[in-house]
């Protein structure tokens, strides 16, 4: 079943907290909000909350605001991310930077932040704002780390799954230590949703690493990590395995800031060649056998159940 | 007395607690700290908390936190300002936006708030959490406003003020309010020291806003705003003033998106001509006098000599 299906009550009710928390008296404002919310994705972060929160018990008040908050910062990040990416698009639409400018993008997402805030101070949720803002800590850590190690192309298995993990993981553990902490005081419990959300997040990132690769089902590769000189799993095992030529050659298109359509195929090619998509694919079932594995302690149930179908469309998944 | 000579022990003690929170294990986020450190200004936000905590009472580890968490909020402002404004130079040095893209300057500046976030919550100071995101807020929304009105060219006397209320004064009368509610549990008291920093924040705008005219003491006169389109006081009073053919000419040359020397100056000079200058300067001191006002109800101290001595220097300075 459909996570979204499943939680269609609960959802909605996120919603209202969510348009409630963002609403402004400034008209511009007001205006980008009724854009941010039309273009609102798959909302898998609001999603891991709440679907947590039902394993561990039940949904409450406080559930529906550690949502709201997760969402209010995941938007932050996606529109800071406008200026940070220069992307086009985003989601489909045009990105607000393209429309608005930079300077709108930056505010708008330090607006949403202190919306967050403000929701979660003025209702005492402090230790859901304590587990939330390590992960914009360790996300911010994580895109550095990245920009610093694409630098110099000299990023190993070891520091790969450290940038993954502080960029993407760390968000999605987040989500679901808050949804089980807002709906149960087990402390035991809360960590292990932790590190489920832990384990399926390192799958997410590693899939989401695949598409520069192409997969038989996904269809062409996009290759947008290696224009940026992202080196990522698939990568990092092909310069392991391959001749010092082809490794240097490899480093020497990743280093050359206008990238021939030619020479990404080279890199797509050989990184399929080699193995490395094979391999990514691998450790990505890993951490999705450990995300398994922590839920076979819990007991039998719907959400439950749903959690399993969530986890397979992160590796499931054609975009 | 110089606030800072004054509370120089008190700074270097802040000093301590802000560059304990900006550490990082992340070595390209350690170096633009210590760039970001090395570049700090005048401090003037963290000597208003330590400031107002003397006038309280004492300045207690909580006080230190507070000063630490508004500078480290401010400096992400900066240097999210550094996308926003694209500015070449910031306080003389380059902007980490010019040598280090926007990229990093995005995430850079959401570390900072993550870290100011997490030195609050570790500490329980949610009160003071929360007096400084309601701050956040209103910045965003006051540059906001400031946004969407110059593009109109429609701003009114009531408007101008609701601006430099959100964008400016928020943050100061919040710094006074942190710095009373850490030193005394006197809930007047540190309404009193919001409402002494709210004035003192309206007059240091205006302040602001009269270099793009510049005065007898300042010398030449920017023209910075005029050039973004930002209409501020002493030009709003002067399209009251002027003809409706040289106010229809003021608003061409603002729309102009490559504007002229001669015609910044001639916009410039009608300021100056009609008074804008003197008007502003004399709302400016309406505040002043406001700010002192308050004042007098305080007890005779060392303290609130110095807090004089800050707010003369606020209309008195010459950048």
């Amino acid at each position: 079943m459909l996570a979204s299906q499943f939680l269609s009550t609960e959802l909605k009710e996120f919603d209202n907290t969510f348009n409630e928390a963002v609403k402004s008296h400034i008209p511009l404002l007001d205006i980008i909000m009724q854009y941010v919310a039309r273009r609102k994705g798959k909302q898998l972060r609001p999603i891991f909350v709440l679907l947590t929160a039902k394993m561990c018990g039940n949904v409450t008040e406080q559930s529906y605001r550690a949502a709201a908050l997760i969402e209010l910062l995941h938007t932050a990040t996606l529109v800071h991310d406008d200026v940070v990416d220069d992307a086009e698009t985003r989601r489909g639409f045009f990105s607000i930077n393209a429309i608005w400018k930079n300077k709108i993008a930056v505010l708008v997402g330090d607006y949403l932040l202190s919306k967050g805030l403000l929701l979660s101070l003025g209702n005492g949720d402090f230790t859901i704002l304590q587990i939330l803002s390590t992960a914009v800590k360790e996300m911010s850590e994580g895109e550095l780390l990245q920009l610093e190690k694409s630098r110099k192309l000299d990023i190993t298995e070891e520091v790969y799954f450290e940038i993954i993990k502080a960029k993407t993981a760390s968000l999605i553990s987040s989500a679901c230590a808050a949804g089980a902490y807002s709906s149960s005081a087990d402390k035991v419990l809360s960590d292990k949703c932790k590190l489920l959300g832990e384990n399926i997040g390192m799958a997410f990132q590693i899939k989401d690493d695949l598409f520069d690769y192409g997969t038989m089902d996904v269809g062409k590769p996009t290759g947008n990590d290696i224009k940026e000189k992202k080196v990522t799993l698939p990568l990092i095992y092909t310069m392991q395995q391959c001749d010092a030529r082809t490794k240097s050659k490899i480093k020497y298109i990743l280093k050359n800031n206008n990238k021939d359509k030619k020479d990404v195929q080279f890199i797509i090619d050989k990184v399929i060649k080699t193995g490395g998509v094979e391999y990514a694919e691998t450790v990505m079932k890993k951490f999705i056998n450990n995300a398994y594995a922590l839920l076979n302690d819990w007991p039998a149930s719907e959400a439950k159940e749903v959690m399993k179908d969530l986890i397979n469309y992160t590796i499931d998944r054609k975009k």
